[in-house]
């Protein structure tokens, strides 16, 4: 038995041994074990550092009219992060995470000094993908490095929860054609983001297919779909999250650009998955599409859409709920409550 | 236009103007506008005594075994609530709710001082319904009485968001019954409550028939249901989400059992469900059918069947990021953020 089925089956005992009938804690229970496992433990630490980092970046393909919103939205949404006063701030806030912006490539500079903004811009947008690739290889490769670099400087900050936000006008269309260009089926995934209607949806099918035709991207070698179709901001939260992962932090992804850039961490190691919570399942189509994928379960469905990460950091509660039922519950010896004779069969 | 329709449109309005897409916080909007309309106000205020009452009895059907656990559980889970050890207690500190246990009925005598154990014993366990009434029609009466003055005290203390919960080994088969005396189709909301097998589910199917064709129970006289079928938990939450309601107080509703005293308290106030959210939807079949006939959505979809009101509890933190998104969110006007020029038309 290896290590990790070990401690799975202390954490399953545990589990089974809380005063309450055996699994009736739904889902809640695979979460505690899920969290146990990441951090190598059969009662599991709380979360003492939370983060949410928000990559934000502009997108070539919104010349193409994609969006219901101007691009300069997105410069002007991070402004608005850093007033406080965006969804993701409220729920950040109200769930104990700090949130920080990343400038994975606006379109705009800053000039602003400010510890919770941090200038990663591998670029002023990237390149229109209907016209060519949307980077360079050494963009794409950048992206990676640099999001690992963000995950490392929050972990060794003392991060021990780091959930995924992505903003940028743009956003879904661009994740939609890093899932096409992984194999799958634009039928299947195409959807809106922002409110607009069937005619810009159809120019939105229309400009992720020409994308894909013309740069051809191998679905087989993630750099060259990243380079050819893909964000920085969706590279920066690919290599974010590998970065996680390898020092065993849970990463919470949020809705489906958030998990476009999952995908491409998925498919760098397969092991990715063991180490995310899903925190909702949005009202983008394709997004259950992709965590089906990869096997994910999202923890909330409240048919929300808005991203910034605020799917993942509102399902922190129910995630902090799962360790301390872990943590806190009594058991049927400890409390003197009898089993049920049939239960524990 | 009616105060309400005017306030209604108020919330809206503002919600429409918050830096965000329209409609993107999905399902969180519309709690944010339950919670603004129940209060009157289109700002809703934060709670700040948020409590669960978890109501406790015994039931006389369980001599026919229809369940996992003896009866006797039922009081050591009590000794368990006070001592804080069980689910409820974990879930409602993570959540900052005070937990209430209410002695509805349980066989046993506690002789407990305790500000969180309330005497409201109408009995010792109902009677055996396969064999005549639960309990008798004054009992019933008495029930709703004392829900009522539980409530009422609970806000005159300062209450301002009021959790169900019920625990009493058999509450499934006695909701279960109440909701079939009431019209329900038995093979729509048959389900275990605790682990048992096929051969038991049988039992309790047959249990509930024969409460059913022994008693006859008039599905248009709610305390006829009650006093025939009913139990005293189920009995005492009907009346203390009836007073909520006439206060003005949100309710949050638990899964199966409290979702019977829902029921009850429906059908003697047709309102009711405007006051009430539900906390989640449980893994018991049942559940879903009764908040669908009363038009209530679930906030969470955990897959869990505890009891006790954890799913009502675990709920709360999203309830409490709906009123934070009305109370905190800049607006486009206020952030200097671009609506979209298709997005409000």
């Amino acid at each position: 038995m290896s290590t990790e089925e070990l401690l799975k089956e202390q954490i399953v005992e545990r589990l089974n041994n809380l005063t309450k009938p055996l699994g009736s804690l739904g889902y809640l229970e695979e979460i505690a074990l899920k969290v146990g496992i990441i951090q190598g433990k059969v009662v599991p630490e709380l979360f003492n550092d939370k983060r949410v980092y928000v990559f934000t970046s502009d997108h070539g393909v919104t010349r193409n009219g994609v969006s219901a919103y101007p691009k300069e939205v997105t410069y002007q949404m991070v402004l608005n992060f850093l007033n406080e006063g965006a969804g993701i701030n409220v729920l950040s806030r109200h769930v104990g995470a700090k949130v920080y912006v990343v400038d994975s490539g606006v379109d705009a500079d800053f000039n602003i000094q400010d510890e919770r903004l941090i200038n990663a811009k591998i670029g002023y947008g990237t390149n229109d993908f209907t016209l060519g690739a949307a980077m360079t290889i050494q963009q794409a490769e950048r992206c990676i490095e640099v999001g690992r670099d963000i995950a490392r400087n929050a972990i060794s900050q003392g991060a021990d929860l780091l959930a995924v936000g992505d903003m940028g006008i743009g956003n879904t269309t661009v994740a939609s054609a890093v899932a096409v260009a992984l194999g799958f089926d634009i039928e299947s995934i195409l959807d809106i983001g922002t409110p607009i209607d069937e005619s810009v949806l159809k120019t939105k099918k229309a400009v992720i297919e020409k994308g894909i035709e013309r740069n051809k991207p191998n679905p087989n070698d993630v750099l060259d779909v990243l380079h050819k179709v893909g964000g920085f901001c969706i590279g920066q939260m690919a290599g974010y999250i590998l970065e996680a992962v390898d020092n065993k932090i849970p990463v919470v992804v949020d809705g489906f650009p958030t998990t476009a850039g999952l995908l491409l961490a998925w498919k760098m190691n397969s092991d990715v998955p063991k180490y995310v919570l899903a925190g909702h399942k949005s009202g983008v189509k394709g997004h259950k599409v992709l965590l089906d994928a990869m096997g994910l379960r999202p923890i909330l469905d409240l048919n929300m859409r808005l991203g910034e990460g605020t799917g993942a950091v509102l399902s922190i509660p129910i995630i902090e709920a799962a360790v301390k039922i872990l943590r806190e519950m009594a058991t049927f010896d400890s409390a003197n409550v009898s089993k049920g004779s049939d239960v524990m069969k």
